[in-house]
């Protein structure tokens, strides 16, 4: 019997995602959707890619039905949304599992429901793995921290590199921005053009970089971890590459740089480190789970540059929901993912 | 044991598509990859985006190679090749299946191999799929042809239209074009433009539309149909849309329009008819083997506008090459083509 | 002494063109910038292209300070604003001249002040320049009437096709919506596809262009000329093709048909007819005044087509609003709008 | 009388931008345009935007007609012909003044003819105006040197930065990549997509953003000035954005970096500095010579951020090449240049 799969905010965008994804899990059935604004409505009528595919009416929001109908909840919600309902949602419903694709959830450590505590887990497998396959509530991974995590993550555990010393050039799809209509989102405004925003330490996801980075590091470290982060806005619909820069504490080859990478991430299908001659493009993750990865040495400098790609919608938001779904529900963590991307 | 698939021209546009969906397709392994220009490379070097996916080496030309370890052959080659390949391909193999998505066997009905005469069918499934089934070349349709022949045939094969009366204005993504750089496909010259391009009775797929559409007939009118083909290339990687005019013989409401397409394309799961308050959008069928039509009474003038879309590398050209595939195999029609648009 | 011109609704796309056009002009100099949303700011906080270019700050909208300040006053507001300010203006100061880029007077002959009558004409020069140069309101035309009027006028001037046989299959960028912000102008929505809107019938715009088509008949001709009219949203900024197909009544060749149309543009500056073998591209017209236009005979079918391209913000909307200036102004018609496209 | 003008290499992206520019220049008249390919066409063969615009035929190579019909000469070509060929024109004609778009004479300060020596300047008038009026042959720069120099000039001159922490992250159009077609640069590989390239120190404009920061060192610094830089690829026609990192020597304020700049190109109608609360963007540059500066302090970790955007073919290109040659033609500095951006 298939695991029933509820998403509230389902018109937004990291919402349609997961509901394509869904649809094509062999193990998962979605039985309620739900949207403040487009309630009543046929979900065709919405994206009308899904005519004749998807038959749900969008429902308004009801803790009741949602905790009667799921087995899981996917929050595909506006931020200060959910840290509110999900209490209601267990209050509910004990037994439900929670992914939350906002940020509220992602720098707690459990939620107390009547006296009982419950896990959250960050929802990044490949760093949490064991503390997703128990939690009950996922605060799954913004798409900027996903794919600069990922590239710090082999260097900060092995306490490589100078803690200061990290520039993150970051470049984002307008897909990453959401649905809603904004005057800074009109095709006019972001096509054939490119710009840098929130720079100088004002995007809001530095929290959430900085804590998850420095949980990396071994405990003797007493760390003041402080990132430069810059991101922009590419016009393109989706994708997000992140170029990255450190000091090494000391000197590493390009080949002991290739090993500790590849050594780390070994067991791990949804990242793949590229040879120092093939860099990340976002074209090559698009529509995909994956992570790629290239680290180089820059040896007229000695400095470390890591670039990483991914979806900012798949591995980035809803494909990554659906890894930490799989695992928690101890399904094979690929089901439902397992494809390369659209060339062209 | 899975059928063995071999794929000669494996890097161009069409090729790498086969590629994708074969790799994801249950029933079917690909075993032979052949390219004149990439031979000796893994694939992967070609497309970054099967890193780690796909191991194979590209091949030389060779037909005993190709002949021996392929149960099916599709071409994905200019067109002039596959007139002279495929006969020394069925005369090493006369159980070779073989799908050609090149334009040169579209107006043929048989080839004779060494006095035996073989069945080519045209590999538009929705109107010919008997023959397809029994055939041993299928000549896969042009992106434009399967997009216009679709939208047109509920008309013809009731003979409701004046025959001189049809005006095709087409516009297509770059994709189409091929992968070869040129001049007037740089992504300068292309992107932040539109044109139109070999109007006026030029371009080479008029007579695979006109030969086709003329075949829907009954074969009590003498038809001398002619259409105006207008193509326009848009700045876009993949879609095409038709915007179709043609004078009705006998006026009709919008509501027997709609019947008469909805009933004739009511088994019929790729082709979705639309209703008319629902227009084809490229990207509602961008990754997708579905054709999206909407046929249109202008009350007005009581012309009649039809509009349809596709993805002119899937349901144009390597997604409807599986279908046939499928087809002549046997197997489920929909098998490794059951997935809705990529939205956003 | 330069002419003193204000506009009103200067943060529109319309608008913003207008100040550029206008900064650029020798004989103009811009003394009044009017808007609801953004009065109180600096133009270039709305616009950063133009810090330290213009200082003006944007006014509340003022009858008095327009009229006082004002030689000229340009109207780039939404339509059913102009048709109740523009009397309100007249009437406190009757030197004033108008150029209204909504639709609200672009069916209408005249506006009556306190008893008194002035003009109103329609402003394309090409068609209309004397009446625009004895006009009190000139009524800017639309972007889509503007390419199909240019391209069908010499025909229908000659009485040389069939009323009934017009179709028009327009494509047009995204400024020509608006800047305001709205779900399917949103980057993502229109980026990588391309879709039909408002087909059979339902484009506000089909009034002015019947309208005005039927004005470039000869009198004894009781036209009851009705088009067929089918826009699409094109993923670029700006640019308009329009592509024509109509019925002769008599047999052309491709040389009578050139010539026709060079004859009738001889004098006109900013229409270009190009060769049969140069078509129409919208890069090729982009940020200049200049309408392209191919006329072609489809021998297969004897139909008649016919290309146009203008950029849809200026030919299309303020640089042919400048043009109207001009004209009104007894200025050389190109001041201002003398300048080839931005290729590449 | 006007000044004569050729073009060598016409027919690339910076030479068509070089025809443009020109054709509406005041002072100067275009004689001559030579392109190796497309000698014996029309120019408007090539470039349909100029169709009744420009009546000259591309000659071949000649020095003899070059140096008889020119009084100054632009090289738009590919680099390493520059460098055996000017030398050719000099010989034949010792008054010629010669532009270079190449990098050849980049790294170097004179040429010797017939033991002559004439002196070669670095075309970045904001900081080498005098000896660029003195000059006989102008190098002009890059467009990635141009938005670096001009973003680091007032930090190295004051010798504010650690000079081994500067961590240049570029990212250009795609004009920047020339004309020609290349598999790299089709419409479908670069649109929608994003991609570094030459990382980690293998860019072929290193050495001249090395070499000309260094020279605006003191003398007193021994400098061994190493930068890391990182293009990446936009999917756009126009514009570079550069974000620059550096680590200041002494603690600034934002006020204290916001003057210093402001100091520094007070007088320069080219550079804007903008304040910290508006970033730059390659759309309100497009099309201008202007370069858009905002310094930050990120006050968190306490470096610097610079981020510069200009628009490669105009400040990167053809429009600094115009502005050289105002200023060694002795002529108002911004003649042909002074435009605001073309928004939307």
């Amino acid at each position: 019997m298939k695991v029933k799969a509820g998403i509230i905010g389902a018109t937004g965008y990291t919402g349609v995602v997961l509901v394509k994804l869904l649809l094509n899990h062999p193990k998962v059935k979605i039985t309620h959707l739900a949207s403040w604004q487009h309630a009543g409505k046929k979900y065709y009528e919405i994206y009308h890619a899904f005519y004749d595919e998807i038959k749900l009416t969008l429902q308004k929001l009801s803790v009741d039905k949602l905790a009667c109908n799921c087995d899981i909840i996917f929050l595909a919600t506006p931020n200060d949304f959910a840290k509110s309902f999900v209490p209601k949602l267990l209050k509910k419903n004990q037994n439900l599992k929670i992914i939350d694709l906002s940020s509220d959830f992602r720098l707690k450590q459990s939620i107390n429901i009547k006296g009982k505590k419950f896990n959250i887990a960050y929802g990044l497998p490949e760093i949490n793995r064991k503390e997703i396959k128990y939690a009950k509530v996922i605060a799954n991974p913004g798409c900027y921290p996903t794919s600069i995590i990922l590239a710090l993550a082999p260097l900060l555990k092995k306490n490589l590199i100078d803690l200061n010393s990290i520039i993150i050039d970051s470049k984002s799809g307008v897909s990453g921005a959401g649905r809603g209509p904004k005057q800074n989102l009109h095709f006019v405004e972001v096509n054939e053009s490119f710009t840098p925003y929130q720079l100088a330490g004002n995007h809001r996801h530095i929290p959430e970089i900085e804590n998850h980075l420095t949980k990396l590091l071994t405990s003797e470290i007493k760390s003041n971890l402080k990132i430069v982060f810059s991101p922009h806005l590419l016009p393109i619909n989706r994708g997000i590459i992140s170029t990255i820069y450190a000091s090494l504490k000391r000197k590493k080859s390009q080949n002991e740089i290739n090993k500790l990478y590849r050594t780390f991430y070994k067991n791990e299908y949804f990242v793949k480190i590229l040879p120092p001659n093939i860099l990340p493009e976002t074209k090559n993750v698009r529509n995909t789970n994956f992570c790629h990865i290239t680290p180089l040495i820059d040896k007229r400098t000695g400095k470390l540059i890591i670039v990483s790609a991914i979806d900012n919608m798949v591995k980035g938001a809803s494909g990554q929901a659906i890894q930490n779904m799989n695992i928690i529900l101890s399904l094979e963590e690929r089901l439902g993912l397992d494809t390369t991307g659209n060339i062209p």
